[in-house]
């Protein structure tokens, strides 16, 4: 029998704050970090993942993977890879740990590091990129991932199946057009709030001729600096590129409502992360204030059921999936549905550590088989820390290449993972970049 | 300069387990833990604080506490006192840390440990249990506790003062109201999921002869099983006594609703945590269907912001605040004010670890000097492990009495710490109870 033998977490962090690359009204000074998973099997099958984090804490990830690791350990990986809903339902439900959350914060993130490797694994079993490893099941094996425990006041598995069945037919061709045009992106690289002018409307020029449609502004420290960065980009970009402005969680309700009120004359796309992630009913104020200035969010939106709450309430515009906030990619699927469901376009976020990587498995395993679409879909693209991933996206014309690589992507270079762990790798032991 | 010199977090855990003590639908065989802090000055003030878990995972609320301990280290004990909602601020607002939460799960939870422990330590400092120590602020120093960045489209700062203040010239003639009355509790020792029919019915009817008006049953499990349950209970404790019922989260909305319906003949009082903890919606559908059944949720509901939708949304006809889910007294107070405001009584979670013995404190607050009522209120009792704290509960004729001890009554007796540390005190390596 081919049993889970080892769960390893290693604590990987990025320097990234001596650059302020990453920096926003809430997050100065992040240094882009990673806990990162590694499951092997005793035949020799092994998987990647990881979570996703801003520094100080990636230790507490790291605990709360070695908390979960005996739930794994010893099971067998074909009766994991038969029933995956199973097994994240057994990583999130134990009885004990779940206490920690329910399915939130710490132990979530770290149940998303487990269940991506153990895709990462299933995916490099059968040679498929996971995209197309979901694209290629039924929608009676998708629907099986789902817990539909809480959500069914807002979708039943019958409601999911159907879904599903509508997109059937069009897999094939949505897949061979996957594989020629690619996936559209938008790219957050040149509006971090620690960057100079100038590099901002260099950066936005780039974006254009890179061949963007969309770009990113962070926003919300200073009402004039926003206004000025905002027209600057305006300028950089023309009128038909859309500009996305992000709050990163600074303001409160009213005040998010007060503060796009200024910004509208630049005509941003859609203000992300106004206020609290936890605020839905705040959420839905703002976007009855502020439309037609679309409202998005969902980084910090940590489960299905507050997903499933923001979009019965009828407070976003654009649904931002986060590869390791939520369970990982069985949660994802779920969430997918949802806003197939509600007809909420979902631009997942990215960026951080190896979030490009895998996030983009669900935007086209959703435009195959579940919504069917791309439009008014983006993905978005931040060009650091790619160079660390042995499959990193690749890009062309402002879209992401579907990948070819097994997997999901979150696979690390040994090196790269040895040189970053904290505190004991070269480039932390030694205070400079290596 | 009297500065904090130590924040040390000691894993403990209880084996309750064995004896399916706290056994309810979702929570089979807790192992009762608490993350247990201990704060120390350089001129040796002291400090005791917890966070409660239920087994496994309580490592990660310790390691998170670690991961906090360096934001404490070094202060001014002067000017931490002086500025407490400062102090909150900054543990659940560092830009890194709170990537975890933001205010919630493990993160979150280790806050309350830390928060408790300070205000304990200030309680010990100026010879007050914390009950007194909060209700002789002025209302202009507790406001500024509150952090009212997500709170303003629910509580205004000016609104909460006004709260405060006309509860002011009543606060003299409560105060001894409490100390000559206590204030009124019921009991979930009876109801627990793993207890026999005999045990249940024994148990019931003790909590009656001991002078309790309320007791409560866990449900959720098996419908004929909380039907003979909640028969025999009534039986036992009479039309008069009121039944809560507690699901621990088991159901989804529309099954919560059906279930009521079956349990409606033996007259619930409240119903407990139906479904997820993080369905605000859901909540509030299952009120308009269940009425005039209560709805009472918040022992896993993780911030203020949680708090103020279930309020906003109508979704709660009891708010069940925790000592330690939320981070700790400070974000209670904002808390308790919300409540005010919307006219929603208080009656918190208590039991585990710890809780009787630090939600107290916030309920006699609460009446004091906030909503001025005991009506409809009531504070949890379960008679566990009191045995292992310096300052215990102490109850006469169902009613809490006010503790006289200085702080909020975390401090477990040094050789109970030592004994049930995990995994290396004796209760542990031999396997078995001391």
């Amino acid at each position: 029998m081919n049993h889970i033998v080892e769960v390893k977490a290693t604590d990987v962090r990025f320097p990234t704050s001596r650059d302020l690359d990453g920096s926003d009204a809430m997050n100065p000074e992040p240094d882009y970090s990673a806990t990162y998973v590694t499951i092997r099997t005793s035949d020799g099958d092994v998987g990647y993942g990881l979570a996703f984090t801003v520094g100080r804490g990636n230790d507490v990830t790291v605990a709360a993977v070695r908390a979960l690791a005996p739930l794994a350990l010893g099971l067998d990986l074909e009766e994991v890879l038969a029933d995956l809903g199973g097994f994240s339902r057994r990583l999130t439900g134990d009885s004990q740990l779940r206490w920690l959350g329910p399915e939130k914060g710490a132990i979530h993130m770290a149940a998303a590091a487990v269940v991506n490797a153990v895709w990462d694994l299933y995916g490099r079993r059968e040679g498929k990129p996971v995209w197309q490893l979901l694209s290629d099941m039924t929608p009676e094996q998708l629907v099986d991932l789902v817990d539909f425990r809480y959500l069914q006041d807002a979708l039943t598995r019958d409601e999911a199946l159907e879904i599903l069945r509508r997109a059937e037919p069009g897999r094939a061709a949505r897949r061979r057009h996957l594989l020629e045009h690619g996936y559209p992106a938008y790219t957050t690289t040149p509006g971090w709030l620690g960057y100079t002018d100038e590099k901002l409307v260099r950066l936005s020029q780039d974006a254009v001729a890179e061949g963007f449609t969309q770009i990113k502004l962070k926003v919300g420290a200073v009402l004039e600096d926003d206004l000025r960065r905002l027209r600057l980009a305006r300028e950089a970009v023309g009128p038909d590129v859309r500009i996305a402005v992000d709050a990163n969680q600074a303001w409160g309700v009213p005040q998010a409502i007060e503060w796009m009120r200024g910004l509208k004359p630049f005509d941003p796309y859609w203000i992300e992360e106004p206020t609290s992630p936890d605020d839905i009913l705040g959420h839905a104020a703002i976007r009855r204030a502020v439309a037609p200035v679309k409202v998005a969010t969902g980084e910090h939106c940590h489960n299905q059921v507050m997903f499933k709450q923001l979009l019965q309430a009828g407070a976003i515009d654009i649904l931002q999936l986060d590869a390791s906030r939520v369970a990982g990619v069985t949660e994802n699927v779920a969430i997918l549905l949802l806003a197939a469901k509600f007809g909420v376009p979902v631009c997942p976020h990215a960026g951080g550590v190896g979030l490009c990587e895998m996030v983009q498995h669900l935007s086209m395993f959703d435009f195959i088989a579940v919504s069917g679409s791309t439009e008014d879909r983006v993905i978005e693209y931040v060009d650091h820390l790619h160079e660390h991933f042995t499959a990193p996206v690749r890009l062309r014309d402002g879209n992401y290449l579907a990948p070819a690589a097994p997997g999901i992507g979150a696979e690390l270079y040994p090196a790269s993972a040895a040189d970053h762990r904290y505190p004991d790798g070269p480039v932390w032991r030694e205070g400079t970049d290596v």
